[in-house]
């Protein structure tokens, strides 16, 4: 069903998400490889990729055909962004954010991907009262703004997420990007739709696909689990089971073409295991979904009949 | 600093919020009088105003001073509604569920008021795979447009809730309306913003407010109290201080002239003297915000500073 | 695998819990024999039998071959327990509150029942300060206390719940109920366990079953599902899938023998037909206990080997 | 009220928790001490205090005048522990854990420590059926067994904790831990109360006062703050403020008469700015507790009056 499967290659950092190193990438990139379903990679700049190690992680994707999904800005592990990156009351964090983000850009277009997956994690706010939030919400606009109509044509996907490194961000869930995505007026301006975001916003996953592909603004897609409070980046399918199930029904259903991503964070796990243990889940999942029995699915649904709906989910997900 | 200050007449019902009848809506108004501070009252259609009590209900406003603040078509109780009303996959129970918008705004023309809380509560799903969400948001925008239209000029406030009474609202937080209003291109559908339904979103108040405000779609306001996960209506300012006193400080701030209204459910207590005590609760809040330091405040806010604005913020809630 | 299987009679009310009345007891009965793999039923005292139906109801339970398995006194219904049952400041309430637990003993006694599920509802606060909580914890074990002494012999399992209909419980999970039994010293009270109110309390329910069995104070079990915010008490395995397994697989591992009760509130949805599904899921939730490999999820545990416990778990699932 | 003020050394790191290293124990504690209120220190083993710099450290906290509160065994941070600390399968992981604990209490007699707070961070599990629960069981009881043995008549405050870094946490709550030392049967085994941890097991703080008391085995506190997801050790009184109060209360009225701890984590913020602030809170809510209307309040929990207990509250914590 999904043949464009990639990680993002910060998955594969066992020792944690913030020790990446642009050092290691093209190890990472041999490592991950070895994953034998695999077809692209996420990159993140510059901890993956800049303008030290191009040349090396271009020759490395062309040599171990991974394609090269995506070049994220990070725009929340240097101390310049502690107190936010857009929408930081210092101008110097302002204008480095908006650099990183059209840095990302002008990488994309030399190693060929096709999108940006925009996570601004330091953009929010810890304590009430600490900001003023329409001056964060002007920022957040101009900032996001300026990297988009820089990079024109080039979808950037947004990840929202509730919390997590700040105790509340500004962009929280799919509807608050739609809204930014229809305030700012610009078409390549969407969302990267990490399922266990979508859990941490209590959305359910499968609806969150439908309400962006409405809007024609789904870019992109990360997948993993959590238990619903915090964001562990867990293995896919190691938590839910129905809730994947819908998510992965609705991206067929709806039509999206791009990409699955894998963003697990293994902290006491061999990575490697801990992808191929995800796709393999992954495959599980998608084999359900063909077991759906639609006709009948169709038919619960035209009365909102539940029982039915679950008779059929749970023949699917058993197997019988 | 507010003096537009009302109840929805429901929070009388001490017995329990779906008990309501239409037959004691006189007595409920002259009990809501001798509450002091009360200017206007909000009404649901046909639970408290309909077509068999409208003088008598009309009468008894004008005798008691009571401004009749909003018609809110109760569009949850009837058992047709149970699987949706506007969203309902039965023409039948979408039929009467429009007709009841148009009537609660025909009814709030007849009494005066400026505006509607329409709580789309029953139009949402309990079960995944339950109902096919891009069928829910076209019957959605449809039934909702419809009344909109019909209702031109009326301010139509949608009150978004996560969850209760189905596991999964399809209106459920202030981003979700406010794309909903764009999507429709209606001036007059916007928020109802209910404090105690922002906390169960996991939304910071203060900054729904922000955001709502922003958009012009400000059209009304709910407050009460809960723990954060089920909506227990419960006084306000008895669970929470710091959330409600940025809440106020940005109604104020950024110029929300419209109705107070209190939206509480007192199951074991005596709902008047509920009433007193959230308006005491409130009153003391306004002096708290009264007590802000505001200029030291844009201070803290210019550079995020969140120890400066705790400080500035404990001073004022603990008046040192 | 299990099969001493019955409902909570309250699961047929499709109503709504707060409506049952004892007057239909034996046509619900009546109804609940359909369920084909039904053995027994747990009655609520004086919802379901009372002194005015006791041999009407102890017939149908012979003519029908449905065991009881329980009689549970209702301590939270009655408007005197508004503020709590056997901590209620109303010596009336708690006299009333340990009156009912006595007589569920002795109609208990009558009908072959085994336990008795006592669910304190009521014993709780709403808001901070109400109650003085030494207090509470006096008036809970003097009141239970005496219910349990009273009741010598018999199993009484205490079904905590984190909070509904009372902001707070004051039993409000497992380790609670097994510290209250250890300073009751009473052999004969215990828990019984829901597995959604083990989701309320954030518990892993499985872990809670091995709590309790290693404590010889697992007295009954009731399943059921939720989102782990309220107690929707949707059908079992509509929403988790890998807890429920875990669950199941635990209450084998530890030697649990006793009965597996239905307690779901199917709102708008055939409540026969609920506890139908309900039954097939629990069956498919066997047969996948049944194909754990459990040589090497011992294994896996033994080194607590997540992937590999994960690789196991999801062959069991998804049959493959 | 409270006079024996102190902070968890930790407190000052303000570039995150885990990057404390022994070496600056000094300079930490010359910062710590210009805190005015400040008369004692909490310090982690082999973190703050060790082989190496013993002597230093009592040297330092002797000419500071800070009393040493605690000296607490690091049994999370050194990979080892990666998968468990007492409940680790690897023995080695669980000789060192008890060697940490039994060494932790050496360095406190050394210093003049009278207790020990035990945080057993790792213990505990990240996924469904990674290990066998009653395994944990039994290895929690013996590794904290035989540290509470050697230290016999030393104060061993367990810090409970929801989850974090764990998905799941085998000692979760106050209740567990008081079960947990009523199986151990030994005196000196009892709770470190974190009111932020409290909240994050969705207790009411105050009547986890009251649960730890009534068992006697109330050992210490921690005072901090957070939304009620995850544990971010915000300063005192940031987001709740009634919570905090019925702490205090509570603490005061039942006769404690241990430390009062700072445990907060500013990642942002100046962190000896933040610990002064969060000690003029302290003292706000010492005032207001002072406030409080004792007499009415009495009256109102005598008969669980929420509404007067609410006015009683409010008006001590505005003022007025």
């Amino acid at each position: 069903m999904f043949s464009r499967l990639s990680i993002g290659l910060w998955s594969l950092d066992a020792s944690g998400y913030w020790n990446n190193t642009g050092e290691g990438t093209v190890k990472k990139l041999e490592a991950a490889a070895k994953i034998k379903v695999l077809r692209g990679v996420e990159l993140i700049y510059p901890t993956h990729v800049n303008e030290e190690n191009l040349t090396a992680v271009k020759d490395a994707c062309r040599r171990l055909s991974l394609e090269v999904v995506s070049v994220n800005p990070n725009v929340w592990a240097d101390p310049i962004f502690a107190r936010g990156a857009f929408t930081s009351r210092s101008a110097a964090a302002r204008k480095k954010a908006v650099e990183y983000g059209k840095t990302a850009f002008d990488f994309a277009k030399e190693l060929g991907a096709g999108r940006m997956c925009l996570w601004p994690g330091q953009d929010g706010f810890d304590y009430p009262f600490q900001d003023d939030y329409s001056a964060l919400w002007d920022l957040s606009l101009e900032g996001i703004g300026e990297v988009a109509r820089y990079a024109k044509g080039h979808k950037i996907g947004i990840e929202y997420k509730f919390h997590e490194p700040r105790g509340q961000s500004l962009l929280d869930s799919a509807s608050t990007v739609l809204l930014l995505s229809r305030m700012l007026g610009l078409d390549n301006v969407g969302i990267n739709l990490d399922f266990g975001h979508a859990l941490l916003s209590k959305e359910n996953p499968g609806e969150s696909v439908v309400k962006c592909m409405r809007e024609g603004k789904l870019f992109g897609v990360h997948v993993n689990d959590n238990y619903g409070a915090t964001d562990e980046d867990m293995t896919l399918a190691s938590i839910h089971h129905v809730a994947p199930l819908e998510f992965f029904y609705y991206l067929n259903k709806t039509g999206y073409d791009g990409w699955i991503s894998l963003d697990i964070a293994p902290r006491r796990e061999d990575p490697i295991s801990a992808c191929e243990l995800s796709f393999r889940n992954l495959a599980r999942l998608e084999k359900a979904v063909e077991r759906l029995d639609i006709a009948r699915l169709k038919e619960a649904q035209a009365s909102s009949d539940s029982l039915l709906a679950q008779e059929i989910v749970n023949c699917a997900i058993f197997g019988a």
